[in-house]
Parts: C-alpha cells; sequence; structure tokens
C-alpha cells in the first residue's frame, strides 16, 4: 500500500484558522489503522490547542479528537479490527496490559502516552505529510482529516447499526459527562447535582444526571442562551451568577439547605473549580472537575473545606475505557437510552470548519458536526 | 447540687503559659454531665489555640480535649449515660438526629456546633467561672480540668476495663489517625502508603496500615528522631525531605514506581498538603488531610492533578462516629489489636502541664498524659 492523498484541516501555527488542504498520509504501519473519518464534532479541547496556550500543542498538526467512521485498511499485526468494521477513534487508549489498564481502577491507559503527546505515532514518527515535511497528529486521532491512522489499541469497535455522524460526538463530549456522572461520581437517585458550564459536557452531565435519577440539578452559566437546552435535558434550575452580588457557591449552598451532593466542573476556569468544591455539601458532598484549565494555572481552597467531607476530584474521558465499555454505550444509544440529537446545533461541511469555532466561540453553538 | 470547686489550667490570654488554678464549675444542667477526667493528652490542636492564631480560639478558657474519665453527676432528662461511667468526651458529638447523623455519611454531627464553636454550651452559656466571670469552654470539652460538664451527645461511654490513663488518647490522636486509614480512605491489603508528619497522628496512621497490611509504608519527617517508633510501629522507609534537593513528592514517585496508593497530611502544613497529593500515583492515588492548616491558608495543586485520577479528601477525628463506634475500637484496644503504650512518651500532673507544651514544641514528646 503506496501513500494517499486525503483532505484535511491543518493547524499550521497557532491562532490562525485551519486552512484545508490536501495532504499525504502513509498507510498504517505495525499496530495501527487507517480509518475514514465519516463525520467530527468540533470540541472546546480542540480550540483550546488552537488557541497557543496549551503547552503540548504543538504545530503544524491535525486536530480533531470527537470522530466515527469506518476502517479502510489495517496494519501488520492487528488482529482485533478488520476493513469496514465502524469504529470511534479513542484519544484515551486501551491496551489492556499497562499498569493502568490492569489496574481495574482508571480508564487513563498509559501504553502510547508519551509518543501521542508529542504528536506522534508509537513509533515516534507522524503518517502525515505535506510537501515531504511531517505534520503532526493530535491526541492521538486528527479527525479533522478525511483519512487518518490510528494504533490499534486507540480504536473502539462499534455497532454497524448507528449513523456515524450522531455517535462520533460520543467520541469526547457526550460520553465525558456521563461517565463523569455514572462512572467517576456515582450519582444516585435522589441526589442533588450542579454543573458548572452548559457546553456539550456539562449538558451531557445534566442528561445523565436525570437518567440516574437526581432530585435537582442545577444548571450555572453566564449565558442564559443554554437555559431552554438544559431545562430540556433535565435541569431543575437555571442560574445565572451575572445576576447575584454574592459568591455563586454561596447561593447554591442556600438554595440546597447546606450544598449539594455532587458538582461538575465543565470548563475549565480555575475559579469555577473552587464555586464547584465549595457548594458541595459539608460531610460528603463531592465535586468532579472535568474542565481543562489553562497551562500553569491552579486551584485553591481552604484545607478546612476536605477536612469537613468535601471531596476534590476528576474525570477524564468520563472514566469510560474505551474499547471495551465505549461500545456499550453507543449500544445504549441504539436502545434511546439518551439523546445525541439534543447536542447537534450545527452541522458543516470540512470546508466551513472555521466556522464551527467562530460558532462555539460565539456561544452559539452546542456542537458542530464536521460531515466529510 | 451546687456549684463546686475544680482545678484546671487556664489560658488565660494567647501565647501565655496555661495557669493552674481552682475555679468554680456549675452542674450539669439539662442534657448534660458532670465528669471527673482521669488523664488527658495534650495535642497540638491545644497549642495551635493557645498560640492565637486559631481564628475559633477564645480567650480564658479552658482547653484539652482528648481526656478519659468517669461520670459523677447527670443532669435533667439524661438517659444514657449514669454516674460511675467510664467515658470518653467527644469533641465530635453525635446526637443521631441531625441531617448529618441520619446521612450515614459523615461522623461530622451538628448539632452542638454553633455554641461549641463559641466555646458554650449548647443553652449558650458556661459552666466554668472564676471570681464570677465566665471562663469558655474548649471543643465542648476542656479536659484540662479535673471535672468539667460536657453535653451527654458529646460522651461516649467505653468498658471498665481498660485504662483509662491509656485510652485518654483515643479521644482524639489515635482514632484520628486510625479511622483516616480505616474508614476514610479505606486502606487495603497490598496498598502503599506515605504519611508526612510523624507525630500522635501520623504514627497512629502508620500502626493502623500496618494492621490493615499495606505493602510499603513510607514515613515523612524533617525530624529522623522520630525515625525509630516509625518502624517500630510499621513504617517500611522513613524519609528526611532535608536529604533531598527535590521536591519529596518527585522522591516518593520514584522511589514507589509512579506514586502512592494513599498519603495522609498529618501536620497542617499547606505547603505538605500539596506534596502529599501529588506523590499519589496517577489514575487512583487518593491524598487524605488531617492536619489542621493556619487560619487562611490555602491548600493549591494543577486540576491537572485531579483530572488524571488523583483524589483529594480530608479527615476529621478519622471519620468515627463518637458515640457509637468509639467504645468498639476500645474494645479492639482490650482485645490488644493495637498499642497505646508507644505513644505515650511522658506523663506529668496537671502542674506541669506547661512542660508537656514545651516537650510538643521541641519535638522530644509524642503525647504526654497529664494525670489528675
Amino acid at each position: 500500500m503506496k501513500m494517499i492523498k486525503t483532505k484535511a484541516a491543518i493547524a499550521w501555527e497557532p491562532n490562525q484558522p485551519l486552512s484545508i488542504e490536501e495532504v499525504d498520509l502513509m498507510p498504517p504501519q505495525k499496530g495501527e489503522v487507517l480509518i475514514r473519518i465519516v463525520a467530527t464534532g468540533v470540541c472546546h479541547t480542540d480550540a483550546y490547542t488552537l488557541s497557543g496556550t496549551d503547552p503540548e500543542g504543538i504545530f503544524p498538526s491535525i486536530l480533531g479528537h470527537e470522530g466515527a467512521g469506518i476502517v479502510e485498511a489495517v496494519g501488520e499485526g492487528v488482529t482485533s479490527l478488520n476493513v469496514g468494521d465502524h469504529v470511534i477513534p479513542l484519544y484515551t487508549p486501551e491496551c489492556g496490559k499497562c499498569k493502568f489498564c490492569l489496574s481495574g481502577k482508571t480508564n487513563l491507559c498509559q501504553a502510547i502516552r508519551t509518543t501521542q503527546g508529542k504528536g506522534l505515532m508509537p513509533d515516534g514518527t507522524t503518517r502525515f505529510f505535506k510537501e515531504g515535511k511531517p505534520i503532526f497528529h493530535y491526541m492521538g486521532t486528527s479527525t479533522f482529516s478525511e483519512y487518518t491512522v490510528v494504533p490499534e489499541i486507540a480504536v473502539a469497535k462499534i455497532s454497524k447499526d448507528v449513523p456515524l455522524e450522531k455517535v462520533c460526538l460520543l467520541g469526547c463530549g457526550i460520553t465525558t459527562g456521563m461517565g463523569a456522572v455514572t462512572n467517576t461520581a456515582k450519582v444516585k437517585s435522589g441526589d442533588s447535582v450542579a454543573v458548572f458550564g452548559l457546553g456539550g459536557i456539562g449538558l451531557a452531565v445534566i442528561m445523565a444526571a436525570k437518567t440516574v435519577g437526581a432530585s435537582r440539578i442545577i444548571a450555572i452559566d453566564i449565558n442564559p442562551e443554554k437555559f431552554d437546552l438544559a431545562k430540556k435535558l433535565g435541569a431543575t434550575d437555571c442560574i445565572n451568577p451575572k445576576d447575584y452580588d454574592k459568591p455563586i457557591q454561596d447561593v447554591i449552598v442556600e438554595l440546597t439547605d447546606g450544598g449539594v451532593d455532587f458538582s461538575f466542573e465543565c470548563i475549565g476556569n480555575v475559579k469555577v473549580m473552587r464555586s464547584a468544591l465549595e457548594c458541595c455539601h459539608k460531610g460528603w458532598g463531592e465535586s468532579v472537575i472535568i474542565g481543562v484549565a489553562g497551562a500553569g494555572e491552579e486551584i485553591a481552597t481552604r484545607p478546612f473545606q476536605l477536612v469537613t467531607g468535601r471531596v476534590w476530584r476528576g474525570s477524564a474521558f468520563g472514566g469510560v475505557k474505551g474499547r471495551s465499555q465505549l461500545p456499550l454505550i453507543v449500544e445504549d444509544y441504539l436502545k434511546g437510552k439518551f439523546s445525541i440529537d439534543d447536542f447537534i446545533t450545527h452541522e458543516l461541511p470540512l470546508e466551513d470548519i472555521n466556522k464551527a469555532f467562530d460558532l462555539m466561540h460565539e456561544g452559539k453553538s452546542i456542537r458542530t458536526v464536521i460531515r466529510y
């Protein structure tokens, strides 16, 4: 198999629009697969890296990590995937063999962490090239390319019965939010919940909290245009911090007679992370950080908050092990257990991907799905 | 019953030696009991309040919160205690009726929190007087008085077969450390543990970690004189941060191939709290804050520490519900399941209580027991 051509959105440098170009793609090497991406979401994390403030950001690169597609070719030694399989690329792989996978305590497989963080395939090289010069991968997935190469351990094989232009959003946002509720926090029926930030992840948190029977779901955002959808998905209260003179955690503690059982930070703002912790109920409230903060930023609180029983934790990809668990989430979607349509506010072709970023920055979209 | 006289160590003002004097003590009122304290430990928290840096510190007061004694009289309506009962006063009460007690999730009964924090009995007044002027209670216990009055809900009735001059230490330090391991962190056989600060609490953490079968117990202190006892109680490694040029969390992460399963901060130093969190293993390590930090001090870390799977929590009185669970811990002591003797490095009469503070500040004692 020879080098192929693929259409891709290239991030040549920070803080510049993506450039739609044809690039060269090497065939999948040992333990890798070639995927034709059918659709991809555009997530805040892509925008964060593109902004240049992500310390791990590498340029030039092909962003995108929320995609779904079909296997077009497999490299040497690939046994678990075949041409024609419907798949979701995973930025959190699952090798099944590393200390982390074997621990039974985390989904953070570290098998290819080092090379992935450097924009490389596990062998230390790239598959994308432009005029002979390497273009870096992003989060091991690079779904802003119609064809992409991904390690076998970073691919979830899913049912062929689901529309790929929907379940692409399970590659990041929706799974991250739902998993934070069910896997990380383990919210139970009757619990109260506060959700900070009503983007795709926050809305997925709300949806999952409603599904598990949370008694009260408080949605917080400074953009009240998000409130209608939040309510549709299950929010019982919608709060705009700008409407209050006091810290939002105090507002929530009063509203809930002492604080919520669980809170979720879905923004990446370290000050909001503090509010999210401090709005939790003394004695047992737990706060889950999902948002990705800026480089070098730190969270802070008085330790008394923890000594009096609050718990501070985080969640990545909803604690979901991609290869073994994501296919089951897809099955749940097939069974109608949750909605994806509500999250898709816009659809655009790859050529208009920069508009997807604009819509996101303007707070007008939840998710724009790019269809190839 | 009339006012009685009792010998007590009075903290007239911050940062001054305690003054041994005779004070007047009102009989127990409704829902209260009079206890003759047989012995009391001297804890860092007493020293913290005496130093004047405790924002809740009130003067003049009678400190002490780690005592054991015998019920001498009961007030109106007291049904669960009788004269002659052996008891441990509880700075964390257990009313069994408040939202917190009923939650099943915390030991932080809030029934008398407000008055206790103000140095008062639940009716808003004091029982101690000197020449007609009120002397404030401390942590609801004031065990630096031979006789003290305590609310019924703040008294654990224990076996008469145990020496009170030993089990007084279960009123705070040893229970706090052991409970943090078994109740809060739920350390299991084979887990690795790091313990920061080798005072009474840290040593109790080590003892409990060994009991539950921790595979590796790393003891950290800048005073190497503590290491012999730490090893005797179960520490497998003793580390002095002063021996290293790099952050102690990096030292521990290297030593343990990625970090420990659980860490415990037993000092009250917010910088050490950060080290304790960051020496935990990615993916699952949990850090428990036990130490009490100075007023207004804050903990900080990068949120990435939590998003990548570490958990930050705290523990107060080891998560132990005093009235229902402390008697069982006393039974365990009776059965020889753990040691108290190792913690008692000095014994002194009340008259020499200031020497107990000196020994603590000089790092020469683990616990001095004051015997009346």
